[in-house]
Parts: structure tokens; sequence; C-alpha cells
């Protein structure tokens, strides 16, 4: 008896592990962007709130497994992130792939699963579109080109096109579960689509103005990175004052998208200025 | 023309790495066990190939994403994989991340599709099924358990459990998928079922076995590792003899969960004495 109790405790050890690490990272706070996306344009019609909340929270495990594989020491190497050790700081590298493979995994749990949505053929929908943005033609793609510095180009074509497949597609896929979810019509899901696309480079803008200019106690994590790194961005292709400059344009032309909601779109058309006055 | 031109092909760069890292991995022979599995299963129910092929080959990509992470430096630190260098040997290890997780999510991808399979609710059931399979319940828990070491206890209940998430879940589900697909009743599913965890079972106790009396160069990576590792594994805990006697055991139970299909199920049986007198 006293043997099978410590033998059952020392197997669930590992797992207990892997679980606590996905939990440190998943439920660290941060800004919650993309849940708030998936969120808010669903709200504009009146979509379910519970299905809303689990596609969510699959984007979120997508977004979290990503940033603690980016943060590995053969990634970025980064030791901080929202102001507390990275995870395989604060757990192993072994655990930090781990839970990242986890936490992929389990978004697409999340969304196959009947309580997501009621329809298998939304939910398949919001698998695909997910898949599609998080992969090798989307976010890993990304992620693959900003490890690979300043050999993509220096061009603000080559930076864009980076951004738009390492931040952007994640961001844009946010925005549309949320229209999927509401059964958008053509117009306000192009409008959206849109919205999102600007927002999103505007959003990925700053984070470099943050980089060049903020402060690490504000943002969370070490600043000054890129430049460090031989990596490009908007501030080293752009500088300051150009990438200010833009990011003030695609703020104004984000909210323009929004016009065919009406006041309806106004917490979305507020989050713009929220993501481009950021200190974080 | 010629500026365009250039950082277009840079743009393309680290992308073209990216799949050529995933085609070096997906693509390089292997036994490809579980897709057999799972189109051998559902031949005994007149399957459709084209839908079979598609599940078999999602089943393969997660299967390959997981050695590719499992031989990273953090990991099991390999440097032969299949008689070549692993991945990141032969890219670099951020590659070897990122193409893990681009095979991992495109196996989702895969599934999602309507080329899949004509009805969504079958599709989704094949998506949840392989998500759990595969996450925090299942192959990324085994991992964790057998990177623990003999912290998981060294009893032959720890091992089995261990083996039965690490391997036994994926090769359950390839298994089961094949059914799914052929839409196989009740009894027909549990008697598969058993064949699948009797057969992965048998599977693990030869890699064991090979691991430690095997010569690397008919199995194509290192040998003696789990000993050296202070791993805990069939053969650790059993010894040669006693795990030799159970593959035998093993291997019977599991042709005999086979009956209730008659000749119909001959390549699965035969499979059984491939799997436990393989070399490699």
């Amino acid at each position: 008896m006293s043997r099978s109790m410590r033998s059952c405790r020392k197997e669930q050890g590992p797992e207990a592990r892997l679980m606590a690490a996905m939990r440190y990272s998943a439920l660290d706070g941060g800004k919650r962007l993309r849940p708030f996306f998936t969120l808010e344009a669903g709200r504009l019609f009146d979509a379910d709130e519970g299905q809303l909340l689990r596609a969510a929270a699959a984007i979120e495990c997508v977004h979290t497994y990503s940033l603690i594989h980016d943060d590995l020491p053969c990634m970025d190497d980064d030791d901080l992130r929202r102001g507390r050790p990275t995870l395989h700081r604060a757990y192993d590298e072994a655990t930090a792939v781990l839970a990242g493979d986890a936490l992929l995994t389990f978004a697409f749990e999340i969304l196959a699963d009947p309580a997501a949505h009621a329809d298998p053929q939304m939910r398949c929908k919001l698998i695909a579109g997910l898949a599609k943005a998080s992969g090798a033609q989307g976010m890993v793609a990304g992620q693959a080109a900003d490890m690979a510095g300043d050999d993509i180009g220096s061009d603000l074509i080559a930076v864009t096109r980076m951004n738009r497949l390492k931040t952007g597609a994640l961001i844009n896929f946010a925005v549309e579960a949320g229209a999927l979810i509401g059964y958008a019509g053509d117009a306000e899901r192009t409008a959206l689509s849109r919205y999102a696309h600007d927002v999103g480079l505007a959003f990925q803008m700053v984070d470099d103005l943050l980089d060049a200019e903020g402060a690490a106690r504000d943002t969370g994590k070490a600043v000054g990175k890129d430049r460090a790194r031989g990596k490009v961005n908007f501030v080293t292709v752009l500088g300051v004052p150009a990438t200010k400059e833009r990011v003030g344009l695609l703020a104004d032309q984000a909210k323009k998208h929004l016009a065919i909601f009406g006041p309806r779109a106004r917490v979305l058309t507020d989050a713009v200025d929220f993501i481009i006055e950021r200190r974080y």
C-alpha cells in the first residue's frame, strides 16, 4: 500500500510539473490582446460569449506557446518576460519546450470540443484558420524569418512581411474568429480584416519603439535587444520619427475601417489608442 | 526590379529553409508504423483510402515533430536518427524547434481540411482524438516523465505508465483513427484498442531491448543510452530475459484480440511478428 502510494505520487510528479509550467506561462497576466479582439469582434454581432471565450482561450494558448519557444536559449535567449523569469529560467529548457508543445496541442483540443461550438463545421473552420495563421505559412514562418536577422533583407518590405507573419497572422485570426463565430457578412469581415491588419502593424511598430526607447521596468522585458542582436525591425529600418509617424497613420486608418459598424465598434476603436499609447 | 527580386529571394530564404527542415525529418523514411496501423485498421471496414491516408499523414506529422523535439540538446541530446544527423545537427536548434512546431500545427490543418473527410463531425473527432493522444495528458506527459528519469519511480508500474503515455497513446490513436473512419462497431473498436495496447507495449519493449543489445549500425541511432543516462526502461527494470518473455506474451495476446475479424486481419496479425522481430 505505502509502496503503491509512493509510486503513484512519483508518477504524477513530472506531469504535475508540466501542468504547473503551462499555468506559469498561460496564467501570468499579459495584455490578453488577442482574446480581447476575438471577444470584441464577436460582440459586434451579438455572438455567444461562451463560444467567443473558448476560441479566445485557444488563440491565447497558441500565443503563449509561441512566447515560450521564442524565449528559449536557441531562439531569442530571453531571461525576462512580463517582469518574471522566462519559463526555461523558472523551470528548465526541456520543460519549456514540452509546455509549449502541450499548449499548442491544447489549443486544438479546445476548438475540437463540442463545447466550443455546436456546429462541427464552425469548429473545423476555426481549427483550420488557427492552424494556418500559426504554422509554416504564418507565425512559425515569421519567427524563422526573425531568427534569420538581416539575412531576410533590411528594407521595409522585408520587415513588414516578417511582422505580418510573426505577429500579424495570429492577430488577424483573433479578429476573424470573432467575425466567424458571429456569422459576419462579407463587407463586415473585410472591414474587420483591414482593421486587424493595420492594428497589428501599429502594434508591432510600438513594440519596436519600446525596444528602442522603453524602460525594462515598464515593458517587463529586456530592451534594446534587436539592435544588439543585429535584428532588423521597423525602427532599425525607418528610424524613430518615421516609425512614430506611421503608427499614427495606421491608427487613423484602423479606426476608419470600423466606420461601417457605427458606435457599436466603440471599444475596438478605443483599443487603437490603448495600443499605440502603451508603455509596455 | 533587381532590388525587389533580390529582396524577394531573401524574404523567402528562412521559410524555404524551414520547409526544407520539415521535409528532412518528415520524408526521411522511418518505419511508418503509425500510418500502417491507421491504413490497415481502416481497411478492415473498407474505409476510404484517401481519408485514411490523410489521417495517417497527420499522425505521422505529430510523430515526426515529437522525434525532432525529443532529440534536442535540452532533451535526449541525440546526434543520430534513422542513420542520419538529427535535425538540429543537420540545421540548427532554432530551426529544429520551429520545424517541430510547424509539423504539429500542420497535422491539425490536414485534419480540419474538408478533404480529410466530408463529415465535419468526423474531422472534429479525429482532431480531438489526436490532440488528446499527443498533449499534456498523452505523449507530451510521457516525454516529461521520461525526462524525469528514475524520479518517476523505477518499478514496472511507473515504466509501463510512462510508455503508455509516451508512445502508447499515439499508437492507440493511429489504430483508433482507422476504426473511426471505418465507422467500426463497439466490439470491433474495443478489440482494436486492446490490440493497439499490447502491440504498443511490445514495440516499446523491443525498443528498449535494442537500446540494450542492438547495434547502432542496425538501429540508425546511438545505443545503450538509457542506462548511461540513468533512465528507466523495461530492460533496466525487468532485465533482458524477462522483457523478452513479456514481448512474446504480449504478441500472442495482441493476435488473439484480432480473432473476431477472421482472415481479414491477416496483415495486422503479421505486423505483430514484424514488430517483435525487428532489428532497428
